[in-house]
């Protein structure tokens, strides 16, 4: 049984770049940190992607930070003239940017070997005051924590070093589970039947669950996968195994795991 | 010479669904439609990605279509039951949904080969009343214009032919230009060259060019390209020439193109 009380925990994603408004860039973010906070029992309820712009970033930060648990941010935190994630975000909570000691001993370090730490590479040392770190394995600057908002690199793989240096350390709810089949079906053949189908397993009180429906078009036919979604597995897996049973006895040949 | 009073058209992107705010798919229409907007001289310069649910659709259409010249939306035009973008727009705008008489018609002729137009498909005919449609190509159901709303499909290549449609006939400025040149560069150690470069480009009334530093790891060495981007040809491409000189004199090698 779906627990109605249980606390579900939010997070927003801001992308912040112009090189993703401009179609240069392949954002590859977006589906990264949703899968890593599905694991962490967060749902991604909003993503935005802001130019390299103050007045943007300010905006969308503090409309996300306030009403989510979480905000994460990607983009904008390297050595460049273009890099304006961390005074952006410092102007949006009032606070000073200032050198924060231990990311300046990382730089040393890192750029030790690499021709010594500048000018430009000690401004991916600067934080919104009263920040503190968020572990970089991958490269030297380390991404930033400051509140309920977690400010990360752009690039994808350096990102996914700070997710897993952040991995279970953010208080979370159940994941939500996912289980999908699909077969070569028109989804317009099957509305009815999905609808009732999610409506039956949100009735009486089971609610939690719910269907999307995604078709596709591959070798010159049309197909759908189903999706069920929800925090409680064994919900999620009845639902299935009755709409995989509805799918089958109206004539449908579907496979586990979507086609 | 750029003309400080030229006007620039703005666009944002409402990207609707679940499935790309669960990490299950991946999007591909931010970049497409931003690739295809600046051919039309109109800039993205917001995108949200909302969940299936009303009132985050509500509120992010009637925050983007008030601040730009046109607002283009993606996912949850289909048949079935999580489809709510109609209904969602319809309900922000306080109109009702009305069934389109000429989406009924090309509904009819689609389906006729094709088991018939169910009540279900007819769902796909659904708009918001004194909506226009835009024409689908690639598969049966029309996308909707409204006002300054461009209603797309999420399947990105029916996404594709709905803009193949819509190519020439929306009023745009001059498309930004961009132009790039890249190298086996730590961008930390030319941080200064660049912002340097970007103000000598934009000070004297010149103004309207941006220089943007996009790193790469690639090969177990560290890269950056860098891109020129206004909408003047001209001046991109001395601003352009001046960075390579700058950085060639710096000690530098630079590939046109990016590397």
């Amino acid at each position: 049984m779906a627990d109605p009380s249980e606390r579900i925990w939010t997070a927003a994603l801001a992308v912040i770049g112009d090189e993703i408004l401009s179609g240069r860039t392949q954002d590859r973010n977006v589906a990264q940190v949703a899968a890593w906070l599905n694991v962490q029992g967060i749902r991604l309820v909003e993503v935005r992607v802001v130019a390299d712009w103050e007045e943007a970033i300010v905006e969308a930060v503090n409309q996300l930070r306030a009403r989510n648990d979480y905000l994460f941010t990607t983009g904008g935190i390297g050595p460049t003239h273009d890099d304006i994630t961390v005074d952006a975000i410092a102007a949006a909570l009032g606070v000073g940017v200032v050198h924060h000691p231990e990311a300046m001993a990382v730089l040393e370090r890192y750029y030790a070997t690499r021709g010594g730490l500048t000018e430009a590479r000690a401004r991916m040392a600067r934080v919104p005051e009263g920040a503190g770190l968020i572990v970089n394995k991958v490269s030297g600057a380390p991404g930033i924590r400051i509140d309920n908002i977690f400010i990360m690199a752009g690039v994808p793989h350096i990102t996914a070093g700070m997710l897993d240096a952040l991995t279970g350390t953010l208080e979370g709810g159940r994941p939500v589970v996912s289980r999908s089949i699909g077969g070569w079906i028109a989804e317009s053949e099957v509305a009815d039947l999905l609808r009732a189908c999610e409506k039956q397993w949100n009735d009486e009180g089971r609610g939690g669950v719910a269907i999307g429906s995604y078709p596709f078009f591959r070798e010159g036919r049309v197909g759908a996968n189903f999706v069920v979604r929800g925090p409680d597995a064994a919900l999620v897996d009845a639902c299935l195994a009755d709409l995989a049973e509805r799918l089958g006895a109206a004539g449908y040949g579907v496979t586990a795991g979507g086609v």
